[in-house]
């Protein structure tokens, strides 16, 4: 039986969240999944950082509230994040990148990524911005140095989307790939339809938590355009900027548009695609679309999430689920270190002397 | 670069689709996939069998049309499917079981299957009958021969459910499973739902295809019946018999049926499910369910299927593809071929001289 070290980078909502899971349930997920998991640094730009390569006492610093946290106090503590040391010098063998995302150059999780990846560690990642911008020369970076850089959370949290298209299409043609990839817009469609107006819709969602104090990324598309990108990359090999992917939100549709595809059997959706054209290129956008209630997105109705990929054998295979939410997200960086897992099994974790992993 | 020589077991339209997509894109599956595929022997109900081990020629044998195949005319031909000489000792790595399906005993797939994994060769098949009724045996039966038995084809075609919750839910709590999974059966509940009868409704089914001579399996919940059985272990790993999972058709549904649902916003599905009850024992049935408009499996319509897991962390996630079609259903054992590769790998495919596995 081995085990994985982690460095956790950002220590908000999906951090947390991962770390709850492995104190709540570490010894069940290892008995499952035959490695046990263990916090070995975190870092956060409010609370500081805290090393402790003994492993740190994940229950005790549960106790105390997020924005109560004051590493300094503790042994090995600091109030300064430390990223770059952490993270280059310290002794996890995984690193859980959570900061916030930056759709404009990826910064400072794209640093982050990549010192940990060129130290020769495997990095989880749920943050769009490095994986967008920078995902095929991070993943040729990770296999230079033998590692993994995973990032199943980038696409709808948890929801198997990326694992879909990598392991389960295997043998198929795949011609493109659209979907519903944020939710927060979605459920602003739901209140449209239901006949309340654009500003009341947002208001209702920031209420919720689903939408942010500023709600551009969400209702303008542009959280959606990053995800067109990984997407595009992940399942059709092509390699997009921002400005290849045309982007057009959901602010200028009105109730009145909603009655009206409702009286033609039609639901205004906002949809991330990806198509390969007749001469191999890649189509991609965000736009608002106007779907007959028999396409396999038009049914995806608030904060659920849904990608299809278009194969030739298949047709249209969809897969639904969370688009969001910290557990959901944190499951995919659990779904991620097991990917690293399989993929390097053995020779990567740590052993105790008594036991080994074949085993 | 290896290669697998299959033996297919019942040629209509299932295997003879397999052929088909081995001859027309054998090589590019090949540079795809890292092995390749020769088809060497074939047994067949009425065109008798053909064993050929150093590779049947499918253009020439594709170019017959299906009724008029007579294997005892070519070299190695018999006009006897000879099934259990053909497993036994033909020269096949892997066994393509895709007879008829027989829901009271599996009989003879369920012979065919038996034969082949004592015979140390790897089975891959789209045939209900062994998989539910005798699934956990014959994943024993594998087990000890060193050889994989895989079924994805067994529930949805080729879509991708049970590789979803064998390899995409890892480390997840699945408390339950439910599903539409009868294309026959959900199209002509959109056909009452259009204001058809019962009886027109199950002809215009038999026109397109969808339905057969004797719709029974379809309308009366007998085929979805199997399905849960399988998904019942293959999730929750409750080992049920047919009388374990209560069955109801749609048969008794109208149109007015239809209207009232409608009036209230529900739409009637057949679905068919397995929950774990709170003693840890499972709850496994089909029925007919009067489904709200944001449950995940209401706005499927037509020949499309799909299967929801609901999980601890992520709420449901929902699955939908096609859930028959010779082509769909020929690519469901094409993705098991694939998985057996991945889990056998080098040591099992034929090498050619100057080429290994993994170089």
């Amino acid at each position: 039986m081995g085990r994985y070290d982690l460095s956790l980078i950002g220590f908000g909502g999906v951090n947390r969240s991962l770390a709850e899971l492995i104190a709540e349930r570490g010894d069940e997920l290892k008995a499952e999944l035959g490695f046990g998991l263990r916090v070995v640094a975190i870092t956060d730009l409010r609370a500081g950082s805290l090393v402790q390569a003994d492993g740190i006492d994940l229950p005790a610093l549960l106790a105390t509230a997020p924005g109560e946290l004051d590493f300094s106090r503790m042994a090995g503590g600091s109030t300064e994040p430390r990223n770059q040391q952490v993270i280059q010098d310290g002794p996890g063998d995984i690193v859980a990148e959570a900061t916030f995302t930056n759709p404009a150059d990826g910064e400072p999780a794209l640093s982050h990524v990549r010192w940990a990846l060129e130290a020769g560690k495997h990095v989880c990642t749920t943050n769009k911005g490095p994986v967008a911008l920078q995902g095929p020369a991070l993943k040729d970076l990770a296999a230079r140095h033998g590692v993994s850089f995973e990032f199943e959370g980038s696409v709808m949290s948890g929801t198997p989307i990326l694992r879909t298209a990598e392991h389960l299409l295997t043998g198929l043609r795949v011609t493109g790939v659209e979907g519903i990839m944020n939710g927060t817009s979605n459920y602003i469609l739901g209140r449209l339809e239901a006949g309340a107006a654009f500003p009341d819709a947002v208001k209702e969602a920031q209420a919720l938590g689903y939408a942010e104090a500023d709600p551009t990324a969400d209702v303008e598309g542009f959280d959606v355009q990053l995800k067109v990108m990984i997407l595009a990359h992940q399942v059709l090999g092509a390699n997009l900027r921002r400005q290849d992917v045309a982007c057009e939100g959901i602010s200028q549709l009105t109730p009145a548009d909603m009655r009206d595809a409702a009286s033609r059997g039609l639901r205004w959706k906002l949809v991330g695609q990806a198509t390969r054209r007749e001469d191999g290129s890649v189509d991609a956008r965000v736009a608002p679309a106007a779907l007959p209630a028999d396409h396999p997105l038009a049914a995806i109705s608030g904060t659920t999430n849904a990608v299809s990929f278009h194969t030739d054998l298949l047709g249209a295979v969809t897969v639904s689920g969370p688009g969001a939410g910290r557990t959901e997200t944190a499951y995919a960086l659990l779904s991620d270190i097991i990917a690293i897992h399989h993929r390097h099994g053995a020779a990567e974790a740590h052993r105790t002397p008594e036991e080994s992993f074949r085993g």
